[in-house]
């Protein structure tokens, strides 16, 4: 099938994958007045007086707001934000088929990192989580950190973390079936935008000692000029050996290659060049850095890819879902690295030991159970931190 | 019944009147391609191309915001962003029962008028209309005014102009039962708030010639230096005969009095001192400017409240679901005098002759034909002014 072409179609005949319904009957005047006037008077008096109760009181506790600004939309770029939108009903149709959650998508028309904050700022009353999406980096990292400290609601960026959960996951359970070890990798990841910069911190905070990052210039190295303060930052505690070269020289020796970059930038020479049973993930949309055919063919040990259409497919509908459901049902002020490293570790052991193959290292997306164990996970989790408030 | 303390029970039963759901299925890889990757990247496209096509390929057609600052929810005044969610919540709940609208609460933690303004501007491209709610006067005024000559989706104020369409269309009615004319009446507004102002204009612009408008420190006369810019505007087209005084002294003689007050400023012997059969819509919520009982005992010819629990239930549910139904339906760019007029005459002829009765002027808020018929005659109206898009 051609995906695009009849997703096209589709979405003209869906007009809106998502829709908001009622959950209160309004036929009689007795009705009314409970759910509209004079009724809501007292829910509403008892909320001013303890705004706390809006979480018991209305859909706030179940509500997120999947927010844009169009500027990274997919692979496709800064489409603008109203062209974010179809991509936003997207996650909020999979937000509630697979964890249960309100989600209301909101594009926002600005491109200035602090109207973002501040737009979003303004609005926390409504939510009871926010889920930023597809904002370009750098400001990405800069709009999450102010609002993770400015807000009393949690705050998650999908592309960072969602990313870098869900590729940890799949490389727990690669590590298994090779037999490598956390500490003992070489881990090469090219693409150093929101997603790259995401999954090195995040496997750094995991045990994994040795990651050389790479962006389109090729190997980031510390001290070089040409870094922003964030992949300075990176340049610090990733490429200790600080070796320098393109995508070819970091590739050679290195156990794992995690691309989120460009369409075919890797080939089958590069992947030839790594150590025995190499981990090759490829999640470049929709055109891999290098089909899993030849990767396969050039030696690797495990493939995973972007694509639904390949075998382990690394995709982050196996995070939000399950971890805003969990972040909400113990109210947590916060979605810290112990909740994230949770759910990465519950997506891994979704897939039973017997199971577990080069071509099954990950749940499916639409697997309720794989979201379930998550939600659980992430719950334990904050409350084991002490941000759960219930 | 004890509405508010049943309503208090209920919302905390209910934990929200409203839910987000999808309709589409994810349930399998290929449904999941179609409604999300790979395939949601050509409706982007689409839509990047031609931002019109966001009307079409996404449900903003159908999504217009309850939004509030929590400045002047009901009868309660400032009580916060928060808590004037119960209140958006239920009109969302409206807005889907009785007009198929997708409508979603948000509450803006501030009180700039610039930074309210500001905020929506940003969020225009997620939505189809914008609902303001509960917003203070004089405040809301600029925001509306400004967002009208600003967005190109069509803005609506529904505590003004809701308001004022619902109660020309009790007038109309009561008009027609007593035998009065609009050009001759002789009308006092009591309340110079959003909907008081807004009703002065909308009856003003419909034939009604006479208009003494009060507030909280008497008539409202053309000169008074203690007037802000709206009521000093106002003061230019009311109250020619430049009569001074309290409430009391308005009233005597008047045709039809207008309560959007406060509870018991009315008394019996006031409403004696009108006009033979006097119409007396005492709208002041929970508590009425004076009771049903004693205006009519006090020769009042039609009563006219704002509580579900009397005849002739004032109130603007029977306006905004059919309203923003109609605009929605052919696109308006505007929510214009005309489109506002037709919803007033519409939900007067929803009221048969042979019904027609001084205990009934106005259909219940449930009954679907009147929403229908409101938005029947709003998208004709719209294509009749040039306003509708498709």
């Amino acid at each position: 099938m051609n995906y695009r072409e009849e997703s096209l179609k589709k979405h003209a005949e869906w007009q809106g994958k998502i829709e908001v319904v009622s959950r209160v009957e309004v036929d009689s005047r007795e009705k009314l007045s409970l759910a509209y006037t004079p009724g809501v008077a007292e829910p509403c008096l008892a909320i001013e007086k303890d705004p706390e109760k809006s979480f018991t009181l209305t859909r706030r506790w179940n509500t997120v707001p999947v927010i844009t600004d169009g500027t990274a939309v997919l692979g496709l770029g800064d489409i603008g934000p109203e062209a974010g939108m179809p991509v936003m009903e997207g996650k909020c149709a999979l937000f509630k088929a697979f964890g249960g959650v309100d989600a209301v998508p909101l594009c926002i028309r600005s491109k200035d990192t602090e109207e973002i904050i501040r737009t979003i700022k303004l609005l926390e009353g409504s939510f009871g989580g926010i889920n930023l999406e597809d904002i370009s980096a750098p400001r990405c990292f800069e709009i999450e950190r102010r609002l993770k400290e400015e807000l009393d609601i949690p705050v998650f960026h999908d592309d960072q973390h969602g990313t870098a959960i869900v590729t940890a996951a799949a490389l727990w359970n690669a590590l298994e079936l090779t037999g490598k070890k956390a500490e003992d990798l070489s881990v090469v990841i090219n693409g150093a935008g929101a997603a790259g910069i995401a999954i090195a911190r995040f496997l750094l905070n995991t045990g994994v000692k040795e990651i050389v990052l790479c962006d389109s210039k090729g190997i980031i190295c510390e001290g070089d000029p040409r870094l922003n303060s964030e992949k300075q930052d990176l340049a610090k505690i990733t490429n200790r050996r600080r070796i320098t070269g393109g995508l070819a020289d970091a590739m050679k020796g290195a156990d794992v290659f995690i691309g989120v970059s460009v369409a075919n930038c890797v080939t089958k020479e590069m992947v030839a060049s790594m150590k025995k049973d190499p981990i090759v993930f490829t999640c470049a949309n929709p055109t891999p850095e290098i089909s899993r055919e030849d990767a396969l063919a050039a030696g690797a040990a495990i493939v995973g890819t972007g694509s639904s259409e390949k075998p382990n497919q690394i995709n982050n509908v196996l995070v939000f879902p399950g971890l805003f459901r969990g972040a909400l049902d113990v109210r947590a002020s916060d979605i810290n690295f112990e909740m994230m490293y949770a759910a990465s570790r519950a997506i891994a052991a979704c897939v039973g030991k017997k199971e577990l193959n080069p071509d099954y290292i990950l749940p499916y997306a639409y697997e309720l159970r794989a979201h379930e164990a998550v939600a659980a996970a992430v719950a334990q989790a904050a409350r084991e931190t002490g941000v759960a408030k219930i």
